[in-house]
């Protein structure tokens, strides 16, 4: 009989999301007026119409596919050239840093992306993981084999895990301990942390100290501020950002050395609502090397580019070209409205919280909110007041892992009118 | 320094494609007035257009997503229920084949379907595979780590070989030797060749006898005919199709037992022409079972859905509702009269070999055609003279496995002008 991979039963059964699906919809059953009430901030799920550019660029691809003249097959397994050098240029070789086309490597999304890097790596590396974290990054280690067994709080063992706390402003510094694979998110899901320049610049010299590879996930880059801001005093505001983001960078290519350590991960579902559309990039540049077991060092670029020749056959042509479209002046604007709606929900959401008398992390440069529980309460039973109470739904902090106990998530990604529902609500649990 | 997966440097460098795009620029460049007559008979991709119900189907879920009532986000990761259900019941159940809506699971494409299967098997498997074959089956597997090294031949250590020869018309018999997973695939890539369905029992019949797991890759399975044929003797041929493909099946899942040990894949890659509009599927009943290393029985259709949960988030919503459009009864008459035109094509090419001289395999039942090279010649210098002589691209049967060896396929994806002219050309070159 077949062998089956048996690191698959070392996942935890009670995956996050569902978990949060099962007591909505038990609520839901015992309270069914609520239903209309009811407000998702849970899963970071964009929910605005996607940008005109992006719509009338894949029905226009869509007709082309329909003529002998225009029809397409099969298309460059990493990605069309003219997307990957829209990509290389505007959101690179333009902010001065320096990426060839071909260090682009499209996908349908950094999800994905993120556990198909492990298909070019191998079993001894010791990995690195922010705590709390978006599960993704720690599951797919669990599937290819790389940890032990889960422990009691949820953590696994072989994993070395670096704290995100109020105390390091969750932005955790290289550790004593050796590391070869180190996954960093930033702006952050889920605590909507910021790195800077210098701590960044920490992180690239620790990796070029001890040959580690740095997995960069950049996929909420674009939510960095300057945000344009309705709201009163947003002008003033937007001055103090401008200072204080120029010392955040939007790539870990924008720190001397990344080059040679590092890969990053970006994505379309925050930036031009392509959660539903799927595509998403990974940038390896030529210079980043690993070793094989006798100590031979090798490039990982012609590796990766060897999994997208063998295992795909692209992103859907209709995709890439609405993706391409993104980078038009009229997408980019398209893109930018949306950011700073978003944006706006996380000034308005984060009031609200600082008003209920809540504590309150992130969402200035990010779509997540980082909110810390009432003395003594757990995320989930404040996941549950929330829910009960101002029948909102949050995701609960210890879902990222257990140093995400006493906080929970707010997302940013809803209508301005149910960001505002929401701080309502917020504000008034505060009186009664 | 992080260690890369050692396994990938085991792959041969001169992948197929890339050496056939190679030999055809450097024969352009010597032969630049020979650009216009090029006619690429190479890789199976399609040349048609796209069905109409499809690309009016795209379109209007672009719209969908261009409105804040219609907006989709993120959609399940197994794909939506819609096109689940239609896939479920148009291909199977109206067939008389018990498949729920939850055992099949959407995808971008049956070739990343192939690759990732792998993920949610273990190291341990003996794995048999045909030779000539498909390469990617036996690439996925050598990146895996389940091969040992390459022999002069390019035939990997460790992988159980099952010839398809003249001798046994291209269907191998199971083989005496025990083998854990097995992949199959019918109609064939690259010899054209289909499975009876006696001869599909036998070898389910060997997998519950072993114990093991088929792979069952029906990417191409539309092409079984009969179909609707313009040329003369088209009526009575098409009759006698009919009583003889009556026997041929087109799923494996019409074998009885074979939903304790098969998993199939499908494409719409040559149904719908979706090669760049990317979308696949696999179909994993939850009575397919494999071991763990202690002996203990689980299904594999758990560890699936995770794997689609964990490494995913699904083909887009566009591709969905664009192959969903291609069951209703105009998509189904619109991909009919493309695999008809396709396998008009295969009959032309097929009658221009053979008055060339060329024993041809294959191209009833499959849009290849499986030539035998002349007496002495190898398949590159058949290539060779294919492209200086008649300056036509082929694919050399050798890329497709040491057994291939002897053999060039021809591929019947192209227009009807191109099928004709390049049946011209084969007749000539026999007169001259």
């Amino acid at each position: 009989m077949a062998f089956l991979n048996e690191n698959y039963l070392k996942l935890q059964a009670g995956y996050l999301f569902p978990e949060i699906a099962r007591r909505v919809r038990e609520f839901l059953e015992g309270n069914p007026d609520a239903a209309k009430r009811l407000i998702r901030c849970g899963i970071g799920d964009v929910t605005e119409p996607l940008p005109r550019a992006a719509i009338e660029a894949m029905k226009a691809a869509a007709e082309e596919l329909g003529h002998r003249e225009t029809f397409r097959g099969y298309g460059p397994e990493q990605g069309y050239e003219f997307l990957r050098k829209k990509i290389a240029q505007f959101d690179y070789r333009d902010r001065g840093i320096e990426i060839a086309d071909d260090e682009i490597f499209l996908s349908d999304g950094s999800k994905c992306d993120c556990g198909h890097i492990l298909d070019i790596l191998a079993e001894q590396n010791k990995i690195a993981i922010t705590d709390p974290v978006y599960p993704v990054y720690v599951d797919t280690n669990v599937m290819a084999g790389h940890t032990g067994p889960v422990r009691a709080d949820g953590s696994y063992e072989g994993i070395l895990y670096l704290p995100c706390t109020i105390e390091n402003n969750f932005v955790p510094e290289p550790p004593r301990e050796h590391a070869d694979v180190i996954y960093l998110c930033f702006p952050n899901n889920p605590t909507g942390a910021v790195a800077t320049r210098a701590q960044l610049t920490r992180w690239v010299q620790y990796a070029r100290e001890h040959d580690s590879l740095l997995l960069f996930d950049a996929a909420y880059e674009a939510y960095i501020g300057p945000h344009l801001n309705p709201l009163p005093g947003g002008e003033e505001d937007a001055k103090r950002q401008v200072r204080v983001n120029a010392h955040i960078p939007h790539s870990i290519f924008e720190i001397d050395g990344a080059r040679e350590c590092a890969i990053e991960f970006r994505s379309f579902s925050k930036t031009g609502g392509f959660t539903g559309v799927r595509c998403g990039f990974t940038v390896l540049p030529k210079s980043v090397l690993a070793r094989t077991e006798n100590g031979k060092k090798l490039a990982l670029h012609p590796l990766w580019h060897r999994r997208w020749s063998t295992k795909s056959n692209g992103v859907s042509y209709l995709v890439q070209r609405g993706a391409e479209a993104l980078y038009s002046a009229e997408g980019r604007e398209q893109v930018r409205a949306l950011v700073d709606h978003y944006m706006g929900n996380a000034r308005i959401l984060s009031e609200g919280a600082r008003a209920a008398g809540f504590a309150v992390h992130g969402g200035t440069n990010a779509p997540y909110i980082w909110v810390e529980t009432r003395p003594g309460q757990t995320s989930w039973q404040t996941f549950d007041w929330m829910l009960g109470e101002l029948n909102v739904v949050i995701t609960p902090g210890s879902g990222f892992g257990s140093r995400g106990e006493g906080f929970f998530r707010i997302s940013a990604f809803n209508s301005r009118a149910n960001a505002e529902e929401v701080a309502r609500r917020l504000r008034e649990s505060k009186s009664s």
